[in-house]
């Protein structure tokens, strides 16, 4: 197809894929004449994948590159490998550790307890594991009592969202389609999975205290629709 | 106590606590002389809290203080209120909601649904809903088939992860410090438990698809240690 097809069916613009083509993120199209090029179904996957990466979680385009690269130079085929480079990458807007660029895995020792207890299996250079050490050093810091140990049925409840995770992933054939719907349910859900429990809690809380009557009055919903006029 | 001596014990430095007294967010002390007052106590608690607002989940102090006037504006013994204004702080470092400052209620149809089915109650006016609707908003533009429906093994999850939040809280007496836990626990954990989420991706992308050779290279632990020397 042509690049203004591409656009079509993609729903990218024409510069930005000229842009994505001339910043290296997608591969050239096979030329046809001096200024015309056919693109593929490979194209417009890694399209997809290119906006899943920037647009959905605001990767920068050095960023996405970087993923995409890494996919590239491994065997597609290869699931997990692909899984694993997608599931590997933090998103640029939290804190975001430092990547293991000098290849150089840090010390959690306190992850490293906790996996090894969890008996998962995970590669020194995932960047979550630093955000768990910090995060309990910072708790620590703020004088609440924490280690490793308090993060377990945490863990325990993160297994199972992963094997939900998962779960969405079986249906998919195409290795670069399943990166592509892991990255989405990977960092598109994040701010969902967080709500969900922030709703949660508001619930649990009402459970365990009792609802507060100006609380109450700030749900309309089924009790104040019974005053309805 | 002193202002000096509320620093020293707080961690606060004199200037910011200084800052905090002119911008309304700590209440004066007890003045004992033109240029000398008196703090307690609670003093030392607000500042902690103020810290868990400000410091650790970075909401400006704009936005801390909003919160710890409605706190204060409230019946502190009520527990299930002074959480749920709480857990009702969306973190202004991630996309942040309209907050109900009209007190209109922002239509949320399909997280109404699935609050509805997981049979919780929340208020209309946790900011927490409209993140749901438009999560599922853009997964459909992104062309994965979702709805609430599919969010509800998620929930039941969710529900579960709000259990051990709150069991955290349950030795705690005071509310303000119950609150300053439910901040620390809300906010500061959210990072780890994305965290846990990825590390568990990592392992069940193991269990399911096999480890990759190259992956099982990055991998020192155990097996390279088999291998030393």
């Amino acid at each position: 197809m042509r690049i203004s097809e591409l656009s079509r069916r993609s729903g990218v613009p024409n510069a930005t894929i000229k842009y994505y083509l001339r910043e290296g993120l997608l591969p050239p199209g096979r030329a046809t004449a001096q200024t015309q090029a056919e693109y593929d179904d490979s194209h417009l996957r890694r399209l997809r994948l290119i906006r899943a990466l920037t647009g959905v979680r605001g990767l920068s385009v050095a960023a996405a590159k970087q993923v995409l690269d890494t996919i590239a130079e491994e065997d597609q085929t290869d699931t997990h490998h692909v899984l694993g480079l997608v599931f590997g990458v933090w998103p640029s807007g939290s804190s975001k550790p430092e990547t293991a660029d000098g290849q150089v895995p840090v010390e959690c020792p306190e992850t490293d307890a906790l996996v090894d207890a969890m008996g998962w299996t995970v590669s020194t250079y995932n960047p979550a594991r630093q955000v768990i050490d910090r995060t309990l050093e910072t708790l620590r810091s703020l004088g609440m009592e924490q280690d490793w140990r308090s993060l377990l049925p945490y863990a325990e409840l993160a297994a199972r969202t992963a094997r939900l995770d998962l779960d969405q992933l079986e249906t998919l054939k195409d290795p670069l389609e399943k990166a592509e719907r892991a990255v989405l349910l990977t960092f598109v859900l994040e701010p969902a999975l967080m709500a969900l429990r922030r709703l949660a809690q508001e619930d649990e809380s009402i459970v365990r205290y009792g609802e507060s009557p100006s609380l109450a009055a700030l749900q309309p919903g089924r009790r104040r629709a019974d005053e309805h006029e």
